[in-house]
């Protein structure tokens, strides 16, 4: 695909997303302090990976019109969201610094930061429920699939093993990422099928790609935290080792993981192989494997 | 209604929703650690007011079985159960009795407790979305009801509330507890009727019902924090007291909040004047008007 076509279609899908988002937790309330800090996390930049392929997912599934499906792909990013600030909490992971910027409770305290995480949750299903243009259906498959990917058995699960000391060999490592990181970029496929009401092959063919793409994402994000540029990257390097984590650098070195994420995009590239106009989703993997930050 | 004909009914309902629970969160997974917190707070007994409140209003408004409700009863206890879980953290309330038993980060630590409760909300969503006998369409009627109910203008807004000072005079403390009691005993009566496809004047009056109870269950709450047993009511008296929080007691005194609490059950129960069989949640009323736990 054309790079000018791609970066023109991904800036489409993320400012309709920005847009959509800030237009959440506004209005003069006499709680207007949550509604800041929630809105402080949600509006603070990022690459909007998920969102993105819910969008692109949703097209090539045959929505009428992608636009249709950003509540379900915004509710995605608001649990995402919700993740990151909880995640950073000092009785998580204690960072003070994401994307270049103070973490939430650093700014709004450690009772804000946990409420502003806590609502979060709900307003992503809201989001789902009270989509304009998807019927019931619709809106059922996807409030599962979002439960799934980020509940007990999926995110959470996935954070459970990381602050736990778990994973200390590839098999592990790899249950660990599955759950905390993969799962809810396979919901993003999930979600933009769910939108679209998409046909077997295209939901079996874009599960496996985000799959895929989750875990060379991950393994990328390991090899960022020994390897990047700590401006570029938006936080600490080194802080992995610093609290004793075990990563893909670990156990593969830096060229092993290099290959991994190869090997990893090369497979996230040929699930789609039975499908038409899949160029952007090529280009996402692609760009994704030599990210910088 | 007969005292043991309620009593029996109540139970049945009651142990339908133990039952139910008991159910979740088990298996031989590597982070069942998560499942053991979630548990612990799930299972502390209670009342199962909300719950319980549903599966009758679920009947009320023609339900083939109100057994078909209980996911999304106990979606609710799910969602409340994250809400007390969350309270007690030192971020929060800061509190090490709950139900007369340590609070779940006593227990399990912060970081898991606050894992649990993330982990509790989506688990709640789930439920309501695979539902086995219940379509697509009470499903999202329940998922929009319960995320208004403890979202972002819900239950978190009245969190907010309490933890900043607001509700110093008698409106303020109204919308502090409107918005962090009510809603959710307001929600139980939605989800009964979304599970039911209840008629509309079922719908009002039950929800008329459950707004004024839930009212005067808080000022009875806050009347035991002052007047009550500490080995009956479960946790330690004269708490709001020491958190110097503002009460109903600090505002009408202890005559007047008695009844205040009268006042509103007799106005409960008089929104139910127009429908049938509405025994069982008039004695639901006079019972908690009455409770000293």
């Amino acid at each position: 695909m054309d790079d000018k076509l791609f970066a023109r279609r991904y800036e489409e899908y993320r400012a309709a997303v920005e847009e959509y988002l800030d237009g959440l937790f506004i209005g003069s309330v006499p709680w207007k302090t949550l509604y800041e800090s929630m809105r402080y996390s949600v509006l603070s930049g990022g690459k909007r990976l998920r969102p993105v392929l819910a969008l692109e997912v949703a097209r090539l599934g045959g929505s009428r019109d992608w636009r249709d499906a950003l509540p379900f792909a915004c509710a995605l990013e608001l649990v995402h969201t919700y993740s990151l600030i909880h995640d950073d909490l000092p009785c998580m992971d204690n960072d003070t610094l994401r994307r270049g910027k103070p973490t939430n409770h650093v700014v709004y305290g450690e009772t804000m930061a946990t409420l502003a995480g806590d609502a979060l949750q709900p307003e992503a299903y809201r989001l789902i429920a009270e989509a304009p243009r998807l019927d019931a259906k619709a809106k059922v498959e996807a409030t599962a699939a979002l439960a799934r990917a980020s509940g007990a058995d999926g995110m959470v699960a996935g954070q459970v093993l990381d602050l736990t000391d778990f994973g200390r060999d590839e098999q592990s490592l790899r249950l660990l990422h599955e759950k905390k990181t993969c799962m809810m970029i396979q919901c993003a496929a999930e979600l933009g099928c769910a939108a679209a009401d998409a046909p077997a092959e295209v939901r079996a063919a874009t599960r496996m790609y985000a799959a895929r793409l989750g875990l060379a994402f991950q393994i990328q994000d390991d090899l960022l935290d020994v390897i990047g540029d700590e401006i570029t990257f938006g936080k600490p390097i080194g802080s992995d080792a610093e609290e004793g984590k075990t990563t893909y650098v670990d156990l593969l070195g830096v060229d092993g993981c290099k290959a991994e994420v190869r090997r990893l995009t090369d497979a996230a590239i040929s699930a789609l192989s039975g499908m038409e106009e899949t160029e952007f989703l090529i280009t996402v993997a692609r760009n994704l494997a030599t990210r910088e930050k």
